[in-house]
């Protein structure tokens, strides 16, 4: 697997969904535990993507749900790599609400932090980011600071 | 609903669960995502238990996946109020492996806060907790520090 | 594996369930056949906790549902080997509704014959059960009876 | 709804299925659950269709698992009614295991009682039912000896 | 694997569906790709029947989905071969709903192209068919026309 | 709901799956069922964004697979509107298959017919459609050939 640096954009994954009965709590709205499921299918793809190899879930960092999402929603996921280190990568899962007019808001979003794995689930080293937009650059800054807080408060530093 | 205080033993839920072909990625082992629909689920009866209302994802904290889960391991949720705001609870699921010979190994643990809701969406009190063992006082301890860092992460405060 | 006998307490499974839409029937009440998908699971597990081997259902006595179960309902299933016998151990299954003021009542049982395997699905002898409570040692001195008459109903005896 | 007798092929349910991976345990074998789940499922059409009425489980008795089925097998389920009583049917759910070549096998059986019910849950008159074939005739006559062995068991006579 | 023809009754599939709230869209209905699934699922073990082998969908043909089928529903699907070629078999699935008196109205039918497979994935050759009845001839009449024209349109002719 | 004209691109649906276990035949590839479901989603929410209301599914015209999809595989589905009509709407759903050094090739085709619904499942209006670039050009100009081989194979013409 070749180690030549990406774009965010490479590995961008996207997944649209329709909120189904069977998502939703007694309230009507979609269940937080459904939506952590899809969002870590989404984050695990662009994880291959971006490394050409299987990863595994690692760490999940600053998932805020703001708002509820009705049953019979469109929610669209977009899911992208703000930052590599050495066998890590730091994915960002952005999650819009698309309303029958066509406009979206974003509703939520989650960090995971994906480690690249051989076949015998050792670490593997990883291709470097190249972040491109603004705000790709500015998820890229903050992806250090948040590293090293999820390793506190995991107690592994 | 009444609002007399409760201990964290009272809303106590367990869920046991046999890790299945379709819940495991190629390398066989159980997907993060997976473990966060069954953690997000049994958090949110906790919560359920703690206030008598429906209680929906506010944000969830402080995730670390160290082991990984192999395909026909016996996994073990307990999920348990660690303390409780005025409309929000922080709640605390652990997640242990069992072997064969009986032997359980915490392997994972994830922080979520639960929001009560009335009929309307509207946010509702809920009953205040008293911890009682030491582990229950030192979780109680350390809510209220988390709850500032989640506010702040998700730009609350 | 050791064969030293063991308490009903020692393969106690507890499985907590919220009922969700696709679970119930047109009637808005849990489906018999969830149900006995979910009591299955946890007596295959309470089995694998007291033999320590993989165990598969030989036959299911006694199932009554006196109460039906309606959407949103959190339900409670425990789980308790009765009887051990030479491969085979009875399963007691308890399904217990939770209304949001904490009561619980019981709603179903169903009792289980599982036999433990080895890898070539050959029967593998199990440990001996010592009932402790009033409860356990009456679903003990039954087991043998209802072991009796299953045989007979299945044309074994 | 009319309450003229029927014949029990009138009601005659079945389903034909594959067994997929996640159906199966870590020996490769059918789960007994998932098997249940299927008969309830072509046992509560079966009382549809012989009482034109939504039916729920009351009870299911004697029902033996006499071989492993493993996963890629063919797996067909007939359903008929038994007998009927005042509100109540009894239904006989035969599993036969279908090889390469054509043949099929009886591997298990389950025998459910269901009652049917109008909106309000309240049980309502089932159709007669007029056993034609020998085995038909034969389950017939057996079927009051069940109904009292079930009410005896679940303590209700 | 013997090569003797056969006739559609010898490898008829039938598969009886309630429809469930999970199946249903926004209005209440059955998804038509809840549907597929279904039809390919008895398509599949109506190829396994007829030629003793795992077949795999190589084309769907003239799909109309005439009716919508509301939640609740009892759906039946019936599935038979109409015609076989070298390697290749056509099947007609026929679907039906039932209403509460009995009556079935046909709502549904499709027309699949499987092809048989050995271990490795290569096509084998399948038994022949001789229809029976007047409907069973119009299809295998057809069926050539069907195949000529799936081949056009997917470029292979 | 405006009925202003809107380009394929404005509707584009993309939904990115790894296909699991569960998805998969005896082969190990995925089923041609689990596939059609995927379409099927897809397909609906792109007739969704086009007309701004639920649409359902009317006919599937020329599917053919290709090529088999291993356990593993990266698949991503670009569902576009190729030709609205009056009520209706062609969709073409594309598959393709993504390597581990990011290769994507396209191994199937599907050619659904949706139909806008208002609350009662009475037909509506919906936009026209301004395809763009070549391929939309073409596939738009086969539309209106493709409908009516549709109405002919299903009778209506
Ligand atoms: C959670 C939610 C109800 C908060 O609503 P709100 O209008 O902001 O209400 P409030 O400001 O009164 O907040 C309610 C409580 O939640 C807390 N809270 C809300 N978001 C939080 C966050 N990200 N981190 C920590 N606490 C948070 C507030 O501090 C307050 O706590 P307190 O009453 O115990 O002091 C609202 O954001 C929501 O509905 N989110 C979607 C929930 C959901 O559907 N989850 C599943 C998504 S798939
Ligand atoms: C993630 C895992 C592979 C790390 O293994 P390890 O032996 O600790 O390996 P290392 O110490 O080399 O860590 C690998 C990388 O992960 C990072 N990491 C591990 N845990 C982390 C955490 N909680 N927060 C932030 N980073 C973490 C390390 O910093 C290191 O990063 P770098 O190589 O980019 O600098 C291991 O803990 C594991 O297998 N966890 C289970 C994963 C899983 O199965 N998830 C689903 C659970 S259901
Ligand atoms: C259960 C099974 C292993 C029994 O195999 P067997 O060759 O008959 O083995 P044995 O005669 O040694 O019986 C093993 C034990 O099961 C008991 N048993 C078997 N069927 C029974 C029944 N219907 N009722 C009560 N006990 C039964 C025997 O009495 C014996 O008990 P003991 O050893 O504790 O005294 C075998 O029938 C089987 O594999 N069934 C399928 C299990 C399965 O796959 N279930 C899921 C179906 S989808
Ligand atoms: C179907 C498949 C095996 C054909 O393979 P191939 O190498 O083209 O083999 P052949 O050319 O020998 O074709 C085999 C038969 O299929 C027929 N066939 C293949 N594609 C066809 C199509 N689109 N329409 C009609 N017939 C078709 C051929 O005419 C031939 O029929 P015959 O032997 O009865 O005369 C191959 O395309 C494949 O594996 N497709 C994927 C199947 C699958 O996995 N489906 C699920 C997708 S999720």
């Amino acid at each position: 697997m070749s180690l030549t640096p990406k774009t965010p954009h490479e590995s961008l994954t996207i997944q649209t969904h329709l909120v189904m009965p069977n998502d939703a709590n007694q309230l009507g709205n979609l269940f937080g535990g459904q939506l952590m499921a899809w969002m870590d299918e989404v984050a695990s793809i662009t994880a291959f993507r971006h490394c050409g190899n299987v990863a595994v879930t690692a760490s999940i960092n600053n998932v805020s749900f703001t708002q509820p999402i009705p049953l019979g929603s469109y929610v669209i996921l977009e899911s992208k790599v703000s930052r590599a280190f050495k066998t890590s990568m730091e994915i960002y899962v952005d999650v819009y609400l698309e309303t029958r007019d066509g406009n979206r808001s974003k509703c939520n979003e989650a960090i995971f932090l994906f480690v690249a794995m051989d076949e015998d689930g050792k670490p593997l080293p990883v291709p470097q980011l190249n972040p491109v937009t603004t705000e790709e650059k500015k998820r890229y800054e903050g992806a250090l600071r948040r590293k090293q807080l999820s390793l506190i408060l995991s107690g592994r530093l």
